[in-house]
């Protein structure tokens, strides 16, 4: 076993938990491992010259600066003294993130080389590199992986991973060209989210006989397959999921799909499933009545209109009283019981409450919220697309997909900067840039996001493990107060930042005229109280920053109203089950599961007590399984005031719980305004898929 | 139980086979069934008007003639009081191929109006059609089945069921497009062969990154969905194969997807495979020799040559020796036994013998031979094509696919008419109208087949029917010298019929310059020898028939050079599974299976006993499964020579039988110039896949 594992496992060996073996673990991967096989260079001109030559990195990013310049960024970087603070942290940067040789025997770049090399693609001027360079080595934010592994390589993959398409309509060219899409985004790295609710049911008809079509499972398998097909050239899995609403009629069929014991012909393995429930449904749920699922042919051949057009809520009675309209009539809680029995098992559906998501859409006059991404956290308006056979592509009506890149803040670090919102200003910009690199022009819908509405999702990682270090309980009065605030003066410094590059650079996105945004009841909570702390405890974490004001956010909403903005969301919070590692934080805004985390891969069993884990800590380090639910609940649906689009919300569950808790916890989420509900895990079961949302 | 079945099923209650009960379920099958059930009208006029209205007939076909040409058509129809001989050739007639009220309670169409309205929308005068519907009632020949359903309707599906798309190219693009296609065509109800030669191995490089391909069975894969997906709107299932060479590094992995024993992700369901060999492998196997298995883009980038662009016979040494060509060793003799032992369990993979295929190819200017169909019958050069993503399509470029539209002269009838040139002639010229009023544009490269080749394949039915009402033995000499002599005279005529169109209408298929038709040189046997009758017993068959001589022959080919011909390929003899039993004669060239079929449905069993069955009868007609396969394999041989495309062949093999005996049939196959083997058959195991055949 080679030495920084064997020390990094004596982490756990004695009779406590001694995290100075993890120190030593640390220490011990650097000093035996990377620097002896770090490639070197006498200069850094010379690195620059051997990097482009040798097609690592796009020489384009360093003809856009003066080497002098190239030089201060780098210099920068370097000039932190950045270390790592645990050796998780330093494996998983140098084994997935930073550059290798062809061999992968030696590295060819460093985590400042990498941030460096970012910060200058990423940036149009050498001020905004610094910046940038300033926030990304001191992990005030991070990119999303893909923006992070990518930017200023020369063989470059995606800067974004997440999309949205809206491109399943009920036909088989329309299908058949959403397959297509499918695989060219899966190939790139891209996780897809993709709306099937359109598609006509099993046993509708086909050209008028009856009784044939096979419904959401046929198109299903074969995203299934194809995701599998087309993965990240092996490097990474193809990653997708298909929404599919409670009131269609395939959706207990579909639900099985992801139970275990199904049989292989009806599972999918690959594909995972959400549920978009609109609110009729929960209140059937509530009332305890049954509910009607529909036909969607028959609801189209009797109402000319496609089932995603449907105002469930507002249209269900009339609906059903249509007798023209073939539908089938169940139990409301027998829906949800088997939505949490197939949770329980699988982890899966997710859950979209509609009513909750577009209760707060800002943009309605674009389109209605329908479906979400991979992770759940994704909410914006899409629109169909309708798709033709070879050669009549003129005849193509291309609807509005979803292209979202993220990134996330280190609320530890954002916070320690004392400046809130000059790291938020600078994420924004990040983020704008990596939008306005990014053209998806063989998936036409999103090429359409990408140049009209160029959303952003800026979101936050280690939520725990601040308040643990500052020994406040996670879900306590005084973290929700935290939460509050934070994502109340985020929310304003993102918005902001939007503002000033509409402003700056003229570009609005295409349906800010009719929004919410321009008629400012997007922002009416703000102006009607303000979000600063109330306890001196939380006042205290603040210390030092400015929070927007009532009057600062009456100014903002005047500014945009006169300017506009650049983005059509500008915040959605991430799973980061990936880069938290890195940044040394928990994940998200998600409670820890584990206060020292085994992972057992092929190779080695590696330990990683979590950030700042010591004898004082421990006490606020609860462990997710033993939390009550409510509590993490509670933590999102404080931080959802202010986002705009979405939250990746865990619920972890101990195997003793009974569905019956799960369908508790559904209601109190959807009661409490959650938006949506990502996969639930439960202690002691492994969830295969989660592991693609990990990586 | 109904009536007539039971009447039926008596043929085999007593201790002997009795065939008048079916006479009796014949008639009360007429009686009680269809005959009270018949949609009636007082006149003609009043049915054409009915049916055009209700959307059933095309009114355009209708309006193409006065209607007392309408009427004369459908008296000559009725004219020739046709009688079905068997209940089972009524009962698959007017339970499949008749037109229906929509709720299939009662009929539209009779017999005689089905043909009727096929002969006036295959032709285009009213002399054309009364000599049309002179053949199809008295059975000469039949248009394949889609022809025959679809002909004059107005909702029509398509006319044609085949088609081969080479167009998988190794890239996403390419395969994407490959999947749509064959979506589009199975939804028409086609059969398609797919050539996957070109894609690369598993575990190749994509992108430089070594050893991630997911090789041919991943696209495999998705066509098996697929084709499950888009099926003939539920009526019949979608059927396709893929064709794959012996000499792809993935032979034997996707070989074994049609084992039972693999698991369920790794087989293939609906897909049928292929198997490409050619001449080098057969010659290695006899010397009991290793051979080389090849990985294509290894291939291609050490020579920049696509898989199916090599000659793997004449190129073979040299590809060998290129140390830059990535290969795996295997035994030759090993591979022969898996698809031995492959074929043994499942009836897979098909056999196509490149070389024997390749070396009379007539065609060789527009391409070599690289594939075949569902059924391995049809034989044609295909070129490849490449996609590219959505909106780059002007990049695209259009390879040559194949459309191929397939009737089947009736042997017993095409030679008691006393005119085989006059049935031959009017089956090309229906086959002729069909391929003219087919144009796929949905997939480009089948357009351009059907717009630049027109090829047709006429081919036969009921050899074995025929020979035992003359009390010939299957296989014996005298059947093989029947089968030589009528073959080449159907050869004659056809080309004859193909010279005639091109020269009246000025039409000549795209390549017949430069091509062995235009030399002479595919005429060459025909010049060298007559194919008159030897012997008396055969003569007297072909009483009162003009045979064509060597004289006609000259001259022919002398027209042919002249005018050019209107259609690439003129033959083809397809299995005939379904049409056979409506023709009341045994399917295609092959022996019968059983002197007695029984046919057991979800419904009920009806019982089939043979065409002319009798106590004279019965010893000419061994059951397949009982002769030494040398005799199907010879009688084959005997039509290949005049048969410019292929032959569906049957191995029927006993249980008993080993895999070795198998081999000895592949190499004697393939010695005595088979173009191709189709699946193997044994008897007691039955074949999941061939019912989509025989449907
Ligand atoms: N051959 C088929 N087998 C199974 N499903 C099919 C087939 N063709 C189409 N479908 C499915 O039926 C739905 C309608 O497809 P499409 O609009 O392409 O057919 P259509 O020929 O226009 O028939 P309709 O008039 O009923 O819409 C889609 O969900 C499609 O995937
Ligand atoms: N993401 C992927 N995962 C698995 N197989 C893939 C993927 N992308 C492409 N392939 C397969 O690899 C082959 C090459 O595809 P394609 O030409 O589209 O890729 P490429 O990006 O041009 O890579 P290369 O330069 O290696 O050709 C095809 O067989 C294709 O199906
Ligand atoms: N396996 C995957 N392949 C491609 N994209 C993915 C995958 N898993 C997640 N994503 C996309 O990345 C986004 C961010 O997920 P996250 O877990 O926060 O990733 P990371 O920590 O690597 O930045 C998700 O919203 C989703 O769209
Ligand atoms: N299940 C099927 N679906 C569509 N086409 C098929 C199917 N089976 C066969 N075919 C096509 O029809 C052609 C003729 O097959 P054959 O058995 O002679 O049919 P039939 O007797 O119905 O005319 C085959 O070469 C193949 O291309
Ligand atoms: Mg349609
Ligand atoms: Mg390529």
């Amino acid at each position: 076993m080679e030495r920084w594992i064997e020390l990094n496992n004596r982490v756990l060996s004695g009779t406590h938990i001694d995290t100075s073996h993890d120190a030593q673990a640390l220490r011990a991967y650097f000093t035996e491992k990377v620097n002896p096989n770090t490639v070197t260079f006498p200069t850094l001109a010379e690195k620059v010259a051997y990097m482009t030559e040798k097609g690592v990195w796009d020489p384009a990013v360093f003809a856009r600066y003066h080497p002098r310049d190239v030089k201060a960024v780098f210099q920068r970087a370097y000039s932190y003294d950045f270390r790592f603070r645990s050796f998780m942290g330093a494996f998983k940067f140098y084994s997935e993130y930073a550059t290798m040789t062809p061999d992968r025997k030696q590295w060819l770049e460093r985590f400042e080389d990498r941030l460096s090399v970012t910060a200058l693609a990423r940036s149009s001027s050498v001020e905004e590199a610094l910046e940038l360079v300033h926030h990304l080595v001191n992990q005030t934010f991070t990119p999303a992986t893909p923006t992070l592994m990518n930017s200023g390589k020369a063989n470059t993959g995606r800067l974004v991973s997440c999309f949205l398409l809206q491109d399943c309509t009920d036909n088989l060219d329309s299908i058949t060209k959403t397959l297509s899409f499918v695989a060219e985004l899966s190939k790139g790295g891209g996780g897809i989210g993709v709306e099937v609710s359109n598609l006509r049911a099993r046993g509708e008809s086909l050209r008028g006989i009856q009784n044939v079509t096979k419904g959401v499972m046929g198109v299903a398998k074969m995203l299934d397959n194809m995701l599998r097909y087309a993965d990240q050239a092996g490097q990474r899995p193809g990653a997708g999921a298909i929404y599919l609403s409670v009131m269609h009629a395939d959706f207990l069929d579909t639900l099985s799909a992801k139970k275990i014991a199904t049989d292989e012909d009806a599972r999918l393995k690959t594909l995972s499933v959400g549920a978009t429930v609109p609110d009729v449904f929960m209140q059937k749920v509530r009332a305890g009545e049954d509910i009607y699922q529909f036909y969607p042919h028959s609801l189209f051949q009797a109402t000319g209109r496609e089932f995603t057009s449907i105002d469930w809520t507002r249209e269900y009675d009339a609906l059903v009283a249509n007798p023209d309209i073939r539908k089938k009539r169940v139990s409301a809680r027998r829906v949800m019981e088997e939505i949490a029995v197939t949770q329980g098992e699988s982890g899966y559906p997710y859950l979209l409450f509609e009513g909750n998501a577009n209760a707060v859409n800002p943009i309605p006059n674009v389109g209605t919220i329908k479906m979400s991404n991979l992770c759940s956290e994704i909410l914006q308006p899409t629109l169909p697309s309708t798709f033709h056979a070879y050669g009549k592509e003129s005849q193509d009506q291309v609807g509005l997909d979803v292209s979202c890149n993220l990134a996330s803040l280190v609320i530890e670090q954002s916070v320690a900067s004392g400046d809130l919102g000059r790291v938020v200003r600078a994420a924004v910009r990040m983020l704008d840039d990596v939008a306005r690199s990014t053209s998806i022009t063989e998936v036409p819908a999103v090429r359409r996001a990408n140049e009209e509405m160029r959303s952003i999702g800026l979101g936050a990682m280690g939520l725990h493990s601040f308040l643990a270090k500052n020994e406040i309980a996670y879900g306590s009065p005084e973290a929700l107060e935290f939460v509050d605030v934070y994502f109340a003066a985020v929310h304003y410094h993102a918005r902001r930042a939007s503002m000033e590059i509409a402003r700056d650079t003229g570009f609005v996105f295409r349906g800010f005229e009719g929004s919410r945004y321009q008629s400012g009841e997007h922002f009416a909570q703000y102006l009607a109280q303000d979000f600063a702390p109330r306890t001196p405890e939380v006042a205290a974490l603040f210390e030092g920053h400015q929070l927007p004001t009532r009057e600062n956010w009456a100014q903002l909403a005047a500014d945009i109203r006169k300017h506009g903005l650049a983005h059509s969301f500008v915040m959605a919070i991430a799973p980061t089950g990936s880069i938290s590692y890195v940044s040394n934080a928990s994940a998200s805004i998600m409670p820890i599961t584990e206060r020292v985390e085994t992972r057992t891969s092929n190779k080695a069993r590696t330990i990683y007590p979590m950030p700042h884990l010591s004898e004082m800590t421990e006490w606020f380090y609860e462990e997710a399984y033993d939390m009550d639910q409510r509590r993490v609940i509670d933590t999102v649906a404080a931080a959802q005031k202010h986002v705009d689009q979405g939250i990746s919300c865990t619920l972890f569950i101990p195997s003793s719980a009974t569905t019956r808790t799960l369908q508790r916890y559904y209601l109190y989420a959807y009661a409490k305004g959650l938006k949506t509900l990502y996969y639930t895990r439960l202690r002691k079961v492994s969830i295969d898929e989660c592991l693609s949302c990990a990586v």
